[in-house]
């Protein structure tokens, strides 16, 4: 029986009804579905050549997810038999992962890339955190609690978050107290368990950059690094599975004599942020660079917004975890409590909503009105007019 | 006394009369004319933050020519009194240095920079080796002898060589056979000397990558790394002095909480390109991926060779854009009609050349002979041996 992974943070989804995306069964297989044009032949022949190249070393192939071929199964979207990519389903013995889907590399276009693509990855280089960052979180899933399921930003959000935002992402992966309360500072408390040791993530990104460093056999262009573990064995005290695993091969060249100099350099400074959480990971600065840290902000117009109280307007921007809001207009809001209206946008983990409209609006409480959007998992809701509920 | 360096390869060179460039004197200062616009101010502000920065090593500091301040002196384009950067000349005490100027980073722009500014790099950089190597080389001159003097290829053509071409300029500038002969394959006789050993340029570039690896201070765009040593004194079995210095800050950002993941990057690049050297000093492949569109070419060895006709010999250089050339040994040679011998040098521009040896021979028309000398601008000379003409 093959169904849509539960899972997926980043990339093309199937969650959606009549939506092509992967699919899994329950043998711990994971049915990519091929992309029509030369990517979907690109990514067949790149796993084709890894796992018959002896020149991989053991311990840099599993960094890599298991490749069983290609098979024609009966694609998400009802659209008949199509060929799908067979891989290992990471997420396979996983209940409950903490995932960040990372896509490496300052640059996600090859230089033999045509024009037009150039000039649509550039745009997104330049728009996300890719260009200044090297790299950029395309998805995330943090783990809170049973009750509270999982903090699951938007990709939009999470594409463009700022340097100390990232900050506050990476230290809140790997902490126990924001759980509950978003609002407080990360603890930081399964840094050493899953970043530091000798099997945690830093370790194995350093493995991973020693090779980069050396091979000249492949460039790797709009990879993502998959890091992932569990939460609820890291509370119990257990092993978490923490793991790296490179995904998406859609965009892979030769490397022709030449190492990956942009995937190392991406790679090099996520290893620094990373480092920087193990050396002191009680330095974490709340204060985003955007705009960050304000108390009883008026108005904020399109920007980032983030971590205020008592904000009045924020239009056209992505504004997260204040308390107290009055209006949102157009933007993605999550987190946030007491807030009056939001309008045009993605509203999200909020409590005592006064009314929604025209948007998705999820994981709330209490909420009063929500209009021709998508509204789920809510309690006590009045009234939904023209939309899923 | 004031005068133009000797032994620039790239760059504002003053070696024209009129043009405005650096200058040096006996005492060990180069004066840099400070870029009348941003540039000017950044590269000063730049200096002056990294020479009373405490946060930088002192084993680091030495990577960067030392700072006198600035200074008003005579430019060298005779407009007068102009403020000029004093610095360490790194030139001083060398007699005949082999250099090579290497910009590092694929991309030599700034997030920051402005549309216009983007679309120009972006150009140069595509079209150079800088977006596939993750760096270029902007000039660079291999000392030979006495009597055969430097060999200098252009700065353009230099910029662009391709991944086998960049191999073998690296193996060429270690290189004691090539003296005479450029035909010969590199025998890397310095490869140890210069590259290896505790003090040599790999070791030095691995001390530049690890604080490249950690430091989020600056960012460096189009910024380059001057690699040189002395050939003669290797060839005496004396130290050959190498050294590594990182120069051209005219484009530095501040590093906000991020490594310089693109400096890295190309860094990282070099690095491989020089351990391979060390590792397999004789695995140079002496065939080059630029030759293309000549028809008739009869020979053509060891160099680029671009866009001619009815080539009949053209041996160890850049060829370019040229006609029914007979024979050109060892030397740039561009945009020619009818040139029937030229032997060690760099000619350019002429028609109907008859002979031209060792030297550099530019914009003239009708010259019957030409040797070891520089020639420039003249018509219908028939002997010039020797001398400046």
């Amino acid at each position: 029986m093959l169904k849509a992974p539960q899972h997926q943070v980043a990339g093309h989804e199937a969650a959606g009804i009549g939506k092509l995306g992967p699919l899994v069964d329950e043998s711990g297989h994971f049915y990519k579905p091929l992309q029509g044009d030369k990517r979907g032949s690109n990514e067949v022949a790149f796993y084709t050549s890894l796992s018959t190249n002896s020149e991989i070393p053991e311990h840099i192939q599993r960094f890599f997810p298991r490749f069983y071929g290609t098979q024609h199964i009966e694609a998400s979207d009802g659209s008949g038999l199509r060929p799908h990519l067979v891989l290992e389903d990471l997420a396979l013995g996983r209940a409950n992962p903490s995932i960040m889907d990372i896509k490496i590399g300052s640059r996600t276009w090859a230089p033999e890339s045509s024009e037009k693509y150039v000039e649509k990855c550039l745009k997104k280089d330049r728009e996300s955190s890719s260009l200044p960052l090297g790299f950029r979180i395309s998805g995330l899933q943090i783990y809170r609690s049973k009750e509270l399921g999982f903090w699951k930003p938007g990709k939009k959000a999470a594409m463009k978050l700022s340097t100390e935002e990232v900050k506050l992402v990476l230290r809140r992966f790997i902490s126990s107290n924001t759980l509950d309360d978003l609002d407080l500072k990360p603890d930081c408390a399964f840094a050493s368990t899953v970043y530091g040791g000798s099997t945690g993530i830093l370790s194995q990104l350093l493995e991973l950059k020693a090779w980069f460093e050396d091979q000249t056999i492949y460039h790797l262009y709009s990879c993502s690094i998959l890091v992932s573990f569990e939460k609820e064995l890291a509370l119990e005290g257990k092993d978490p599975g923490a793991q790296i695993k490179l995904i998406d091969f859609a965009h892979v060249y030769e490397g022709r004599g030449v190492i990956d100099h942009n995937f190392l350099g991406g790679l090099c400074s996520l290893i620094k942020f990373i480092s920087e959480i193990l050396t002191a990971p009680g330095e974490c600065k709340i204060e985003v660079s955007a705009k960050a840290d304000q108390k009883d902000l008026t108005h904020s117009a399109n920007g980032v917004v983030a971590d205020q109280k008592s904000l009045t307007d924020a239009v056209n921007g992505v504004v997260a975890d204040q308390k107290n809001l009055a209006e949102s207009d157009n933007g993605v809001v999550v987190d946030q409590k007491n807030i009056t209206n939001s309008v045009n946008g993605i509203v999200a983990d909020q409590k005592n909503l006064a009314e929604s409209d025209n948007g998705v609006v999820v994981d709330q409480k209490n909420v009063t009105n929500s209009v021709n959007g998508v509204v789920a998992d809510q309690k006590n809701l009045t009234d939904s007019v023209n939309g899923v509920s």
